[in-house]
């Protein structure tokens, strides 16, 4: 399984019109806040490790529902660095205060929160995912999983289209993620 | 809320006969496997804390069933020595084996596994467990909790009174716990 994806930064308002007009479906919305943990006896910036937990709300009317899940996420470091493999092992859990409270009892710190409300749109055999990410600017993924890496970079080549379409620019492809983005501002 | 709680060896044949010529009523039987792991960065044995995995499925007719429900707890230390007072936080969690790779992952190791049958039955206002513990004898705990410290003597003199009716005798108490036990016995 590889994943095509590309992430740009976007106005939300205009690409959603041009998904609701190219007839797209919007599948899903959610509000999901991630926190990051420091550990007491690694430095995972250099051990390329994260531990996180995951908490999700439904939004409906852009209104959070009450169901919150929570999920703990391990990522290991890298085991190859072209292939970008890496352990990843994950759970959902009951209660994510409880979890925290473990985490922290064991000398886990949190080290920094992402916010953000993502709407989840089918288009073009693409997910689409329209992100407000809270103390950063707006961003749309698109992402397509194939099968055989010789499908790379035909599903590449279709979603630079596909955001071209949307109006929007492969060439500003933004590869941080939104913890490094947040982090990368937090220094400034 | 104070828990009292004796538990004594027993034959566990023996106790449940007891029990159903009194009249108690068997209200659960579970089997149990509690996996304690060692940090990678703290000696728990020293300080006190411990960090648990408990999976455990309910038993019908002596006979797992296939709904295993996971748990994790992280038991702090004590806060005060003389209540015994510590933090406990737990959580419930979707995929026990998940959890042990997110752990494994982070450093924390498997040291010791407690592997129990327990048969709950309630009697005379308590709550009696028949505990047959893989590697150590039988054990049988009463346990009632009270919401005042002034009702513990009467509680633990009732307590008493109920284990001499099922043929136990209160003076064999076995403070420690099965962990304990199980590590005493290795040291053996």
């Amino acid at each position: 399984m590889y994943e095509v994806e590309i992430k740009v930064p976007a106005d939300l308002d205009a690409t959603r019109e041009r998904l609701r007009e190219a007839g797209a479906e919007r599948v899903d919305a959610r509000r999901q806040r991630d926190t990051y943990y420091d550990a007491p006896h690694r430095e995972f910036a250099e051990t390329d490790e994260a531990l996180r937990i995951r908490r999700e709300v439904p939004l409906s009317d852009g209104e959070a529902t009450d169901e919150e899940a929570a999920t703990v996420t391990y990522k290991g470091p890298l085991l190859d660095d072209a292939s970008k493999t890496r352990a990843e092992h994950e759970t959902g859990i009951d209660d994510g205060e409880a979890l925290d409270a473990v985490l922290s009892g064991l000398g886990f710190e949190p080290a920094a929160t992402v916010e953000k409300r993502r709407e989840f749109w089918s288009y073009d055999g693409f997910t689409v995912t329209l992100d407000a990410v809270a103390g950063l600017d707006e961003y749309v993924e698109i992402e397509r999983t194939v099968g055989a890496e010789t499908e790379v970079d035909a599903a590449r080549e279709a979603a630079v289209a596909a955001l071209d379409r949307l109006g929007l620019d492969a060439a500003e492809q933004v590869r941080t993620s939104y913890l490094g983005l947040l982090l990368a501002a937090a220094d400034d």
